[in-house]
């Protein structure tokens, strides 16, 4: 008997789980850097690296002895810094023993849907949306309403929606605003409006504010300030630059709080503790001075880049305004997104991610298109979009 | 409508993961230490801090620009340096490609399990054992079909108990070596005459080597040099002293590895950047060298505290050859080691993990003590559990 006679028997879970596509994208155009300039609008970070003084508050704890384990919750520096953000940014009171250090946005996701979702259950979101989201259910065992947002809806659920496609298994509501891949943000009334029918029907909601922060006009309320019986996941990856660390939060429910801590001890045992104190120097106001400027310049790469999109007949469903994407139609032109996001790249150089990694729903139709490289890039990776669809 | 009006809705397995209890001892003894002297024995990490060029090394990649996601695998200067490893350590080749990097071992774990276990299914392990591979399985819907073994066994499974416990259900066995909690160690022709029962059966073998390294006599062989069809988790936690950076990995069946890539990207996205420069760093033989030392250091304090445990009465079932654990039989004082621990926390300071960690074995008659502390410390706690049981 040799190892050769048993093929792979992967779970049914394993086997379901698509691949993320961005991931892909960037991979291939990796491969091709190797031989060709590219131009990449096909990621979901900032260019920016982490501020210098925020590295070195990580390099300077880990000196100084924080490479051990951490309580599973995550250092209480950082669970305070968090809730003070809360109640200096938002005007809002979180108690920092209702906040969870997670390992990125995914480990907050992990626990979430993990302490909500029975396999079997479904917990609406919108469709264009993240895909982790929809692979964090399938492990367990649960599935993703997954609910066709257009321009109409601001691709972003309604309370009507939510009345409408709550169903027996339903357990709860997703929403993310800003949302990726198309940048929007929900209306704060809507969000309201949401809450008290997620309430109604004995549900849970979760609002993912990953982008919170990057946002291109008036600093939306935080979901946190809906009632604390929210769900509320954040990340130091975007706004803050941090990807790299893999340091998110969880704000949930007190009641939930001590089976997630079970679980994240478990799962995690506890968040990078060297990433810990990074993100303690990131919520200090010497960084947020460098994110906002970060912010601006990400806006005004913006406010090229929709305009343009727009005269190459590359339609920006929705302005963007949050995140650093223009969820973009391409149907003039293709309807197969993916084929039309492949022979852009073999052609070109420029890198986009095709709209299959957000769902079903029109994906063939779009693409989304990042502004996370400088303005210069940008400008280049448009008039190469500009020969290429002349080309025909 | 109110929150207050809608108890926590857990999920079932929210509600079944079992607290992580050697978690519990330490938050007990850490409110402890606020007013009065404690000495940690409950500890599964060393108390060595990460080697202050393997801090840098971190430092340096991030101030760099390795602050951004990586590849979901890992960095290619990891996975490299992890195969080279093999090849030099344990004279095995194992190609790079097979070498998934990881959050921890724990991040290993809910991946190996995922990609196997279906919900339903059940991986045999040993009783006593690692509290959290029961815990992953629990949240695959699967269950850990647990073993009892005991001093006999060298609290390891053998291939006879492995053919007598296989079930209609059992889709593969895991072995740890050396072992948490009893520092015990598989012996090798064991190891191959259990791979030969799972191939006969057609299921996966998974091999814990997380305190590989870390051993007390004669290097044991590495489990990946058993076939190419064998799971072998470690982690940067143990030997290399970095616990807190949350770094660990995977070596994986070949075919097995694009879908564990994919549950990667959407439960993890990838293994902090900053930790996974510190683990190159910790491969160097500089870093070995270090290692060694403090190897030595561990085998010292041993080596002072089987004897000393067993002077006492609290008779160490099978001294450990490997890791930093006595498995201690408290049966001669009590058949309640939950409130024995607790008991002479509150009395001396000395904090010890109660077996129920481990499993249910006789999981009352046991706790488990760490040598995770100085030789001095040590000598205090075994002094202060001299006067503690004459006491009564």
């Amino acid at each position: 008997m040799t190892p050769s006679d048993h093929p792979p028997r992967l779970s049914t879970r394993a086997r379901e789980i698509e691949p993320f596509y961005a991931v892909e994208v960037y991979r291939q155009a990796l491969a091709l850097a190797e031989t060709r300039k590219t131009i990449l609008m096909c990621i979901g970070e900032p260019d920016f690296p982490t501020p210098a003084h925020v590295v070195q508050a990580a390099a300077d704890a880990a000196h100084a002895g924080a490479t051990h384990y951490t309580m599973p919750l995550g250092i209480p520096a950082l669970r305070q810094a968090i809730a003070a953000h809360y109640a200096e940014r938002h005007r809002v009171a979180v108690d920092p023993a209702r906040i969870i250090v997670t390992v990125g946005a995914s480990g907050a996701l992990m626990l979430a849907f993990g302490a909500l979702a029975e396999p079997g259950d479904e917990i609406l979101m919108a469709d264009p949306g993240y895909p982790s989201n929809r692979a964090c259910l399938t492990f367990c065992g649960a599935t993703a309403g997954l609910v066709p947002v257009g321009v109409a809806e601001h691709f972003q659920l309604t309370a009507a929606l939510v009345e409408r496609h709550w169903g027996p298994r339903t357990r709860g509501v997703m929403i993310a605003s800003p949302s990726n891949p198309t940048g929007t943000t929900i209306d704060p009334a809507e969000l309201r409006a949401i809450r008290d029918v997620v309430r109604a029907r004995g549900g849970a909601l979760l609002v993912d504010e990953i982008y919170h922060g990057l946002t291109y006009g008036q600093l939306p309320p935080s979901a946190a300030g809906l009632g604390e019986d929210v769900f509320v996941v954040n990340s130091f990856s975007k706004y803050y630059c941090m990807t790299g660390w893999r340091l998110g939060w969880l704000v949930a429910p007190a009641d939930y709080v001590p089976a997630i801590e079970r679980m994240q001890a478990h799962f995690f045992i506890c968040p990078p503790a060297p990433s810990q104190w990074a993100g303690v120097a990131a919520l200090t106001p010497e960084s947020t001075a460098i994110f906002e400027a970060q912010r601006r310049e990400l806006e005004q790469r913006r406010d090229y880049l929709v305009p343009a999109l727009n005269g190459l007949g590359l339609r920006v469903a929705c302005k963007p305004d949050g995140a650093f994407y223009c969820y973009t139609d391409v149907s003039a032109f293709t309807h197969d997104s993916w084929d039309f996001a492949m022979k852009l790249l073999q052609a070109t150089g420029v890198a986009v991610t095709p709209g299959r990694d957000f769902g079903t729903n029109r994906a063939s139709e779009f693409v989304r298109i990042s502004f996370t490289s400088s303005l210069p890039a940008l400008q280049e990776g448009v008039e190469a979009m500009r020969s290429f669809l002349a080309r025909g």
